[in-house]
């Protein structure tokens, strides 16, 4: 019998994604600590979109051109210089951000989302829309690549716990022959499913704990505070 | 108080060594099905050395020219067009052995180990030799990375849990703030120490399954059978 399920398999970091066939796939981009999170929760608080930016030099050239923007983002986990806000969800609370555009510039998740060229979709990932991300997997029924936005293309524990989140609630929906993707679940089993806890002890949680980001983190461990699943239309990222 | 232990990370594929430094570490090659394992398993047997090189025709062309010597190597698991032996630690037994240079080239491990060109010393680890090896790490006191040879690039799944059973036993006397290593222990711990049922799931018992080498597998699998530590001198592994 022919096996007729879809494949999915785990980037673990963006100097890997060549790797990957990226091509008719939903390609989901992982970067829990924070730009995905803050995607997310900024779109489920009413932004009109999110335009994510490679450089910050890019982020305010195009705040000035659109009205009713804000341009935000973050290098080495502290807001850019020249830049309105920082990369935390907490900033963007629906009596701020409704109706604005939140043109956005990361470290590694903005940059991830502008390597992958021929997705069937992209979509965005983070433990604040878990379950609705894995119906939305589900109901395509396509390849799916989880992509790591990882640190500064170093492997992270946040991203790869999270694909294993992923993956437990997919099992048995996809075909799955990937080490990295079996490595992500073992990191669920570890965990628990107490996501915080368990990314105390990893690099990013001691760097933002350094900036006293804490609740932050804690916020983005949360799974399901904001049931949208954001996707790229053309430049923008929309719900 | 100045924190003075070595530090210790684990880089998990050859496309990521360029993110770690391993200038004055001791860099540790690690490829457990198969190659790291037949150096070892070679040397202790009485191999004279063991001469890795990067083709097959350098392989052909050396062989050639060394008297008392074998060309050995695999790509994608089969013995290499052109060469006498393969990669697997039992075709070489003393008997066989004893005094021969072997000249081997591996799709991985040999690749990663000509990819290091700065460090302290560059050693192989394997199952094998796992106490050997540690004990070693803890005598010289320096910067230990840990390289994964992984699968053309691709995260594996037996590098990394022996990169965690390393540092399992080296835990408390080197710093370590490296999520790759964190994930190596955890892998360690979701194994519970039976390595070979753990590496069962993955991807390359499954491809070395296909040409029956369960039974090499459950020998790379088996800690300290060979306790040496093989290390490069010039363009020659010794012991």
């Amino acid at each position: 019998m022919v096996n007729e399920k879809p494949k999915l398999e785990v980037c673990l970091s963006p100097a890997l994604l060549h790797l990957y066939h990226t091509r008719d796939t939903v390609t989901v981009i992982i970067d829990v600590f924070r730009a995905t999170s803050t995607i997310v929760a900024a779109l489920d608080n009413g932004a009109k979109c999110v335009i994510p930016v490679a450089s910050v030099a890019e982020c305010i050239a195009l705040g000035a051109t659109i009205p009713n923007s804000i341009t935000a983002g973050e290098r080495d986990g502290k807001i850019a210089e020249g830049l309105q806000h920082g990369n935390s969800p907490s900033e963007y609370p629906t009596a701020f951000i409704k109706g604005k555009t939140l043109i956005l510039t990361t470290t590694n998740g903005t940059r991830l989302l502008h390597m992958v060229k021929d997705a069937s979709a992209i979509v965005i990932g983070s433990f604040l829309n878990l379950d609705a991300l894995c119906a939305y997997l589900l109901s395509k029924g396509k390849n799916v690549l989880l992509g790591c936005a990882s640190w500064k293309d170093k492997f992270n524990l946040e991203d790869t716990l999270f694909a294993g989140a992923v993956i437990h609630q997919l099992s048995g929906s996809f075909e799955m022959n990937c080490d990295s993707a079996r490595a992500a679940v073992h990191l669920y089993h570890q965990s628990g499913g107490n996501y915080l806890e368990f990314l105390k002890d990893s690099s990013h949680y001691k760097r933002l704990s350094a900036y006293n980001l804490q609740e932050d983190m804690a916020y983005c461990a949360t799974p399901n505070l904001h049931p949208v699943v954001p996707y790229l239309r053309g430049t923008e990222i929309v719900i």
